[in-house]
């Protein structure tokens, strides 16, 4: 998508440690004009694809899941890092690690949302260590549900994990995709 | 907002110690066609009061205030319950007590995307202690911003916190004001 790759381009800050800081406009302070464009493109990508619900993960997944979810005019489901007292006890779990915090998570959906009949697109910010989609993943099998593919608004390629997926024969589709990145130019895959 | 009401009315669960479960549409499972209804009432209820931002806090409050910034074409900003490593240092930051989990935190926005000119709706998807929502004050104190108003999916006016607000002179707007509430009846404030 030229858009996202031009607004990282303007706005994106590289961080030592290969962050890629872009809290100006996606996962801080969201532009919810363009959040309604990235929403759009998610749902050109996989349209026809029959798609019932969308997964992803709190806290800077939610907003372009909604987003797309409201485009694609299907629910969106998130995946809490720890119980809450308002989630019922009946629910899917799976073990993430956080490279970011480096330390392990629960996420967690209640069985009532996720079911066999679903054909799920994840949906997230970020594809790096592909930590927290495995989990998610992991929780689809644990309902049944059918994984139609994975959206995601910026792919870090040289982390690999979006390949795996595809070896794996996973659609994994990226708004912009980062081959290699530093303080001085971000180089996108062609 | 009458949908509101009958959504509560029709899916909400009344759950021992004043807890309303409305994971099936609101905070965990979101029906993303009543979310863009949601929207749309936040924008007419605020319309031509010149917001410039909205203000959230993580995590069950970003898919709303995106919704509502997509419908009134402003940003959404959305406070951190933590600092994470993709935050700069400088920051506004305040501690808030959580009484779901008994314990403190603190919610943090970066410098960089709130500040005097900014003129705030703050959004969330429940008004009940009211003290996320005074952390949320607090933040745009600190930056000189500008509070326009406070717009909630759901108010349980019995926590009183909402009159409060309203006390203070703060236009407070909630799409369900539950006045009370228990397992046989859910009570909306007229």
């Amino acid at each position: 998508m030229r858009l996202m790759e031009e607004k990282i381009l303007r706005e994106g800050e590289v961080l030592p440690g290969d962050i890629l800081k872009v809290g100006s406009f996606l996962n801080q302070n969201i532009d919810t004009e363009f959040l309604g464009q990235m929403a759009e493109e998610i749902a050109r990508l996989f349209a026809d694809k029959g798609v019932t619900k969308i997964l992803t993960i709190e806290a800077s997944g939610i907003a372009i899941a909604a987003a797309a979810g409201m485009s694609m005019g299907v629910p969106v489901l998130f995946a809490k890092k720890h119980r809450t007292s308002n989630v019922d006890g009946s629910v899917y779990s799976s073990v993430v690690h956080s490279f970011t915090h480096n330390e392990d998570y629960n996420v967690v959906v209640s069985r009532d949302y996720l079911n066999a009949d679903d054909r799920v697109l994840l949906v997230d910010d970020f594809l790096a260590s592909g930590n927290a989609l495995r989990g998610l993943i992991d929780l689809c099998n644990q309902a049944g549900a059918t994984l139609v593919g994975v959206a995601v608004a910026v792919e870090k390629c040289f982390s690999g994990a979006g390949d795996v997926f595809r070896a794996q024969g996973i659609q994994v589709e990226s708004l912009a995709a980062i081959e290699s990145m530093s303080e001085d130019e971000i180089v996108f895959r062609a």
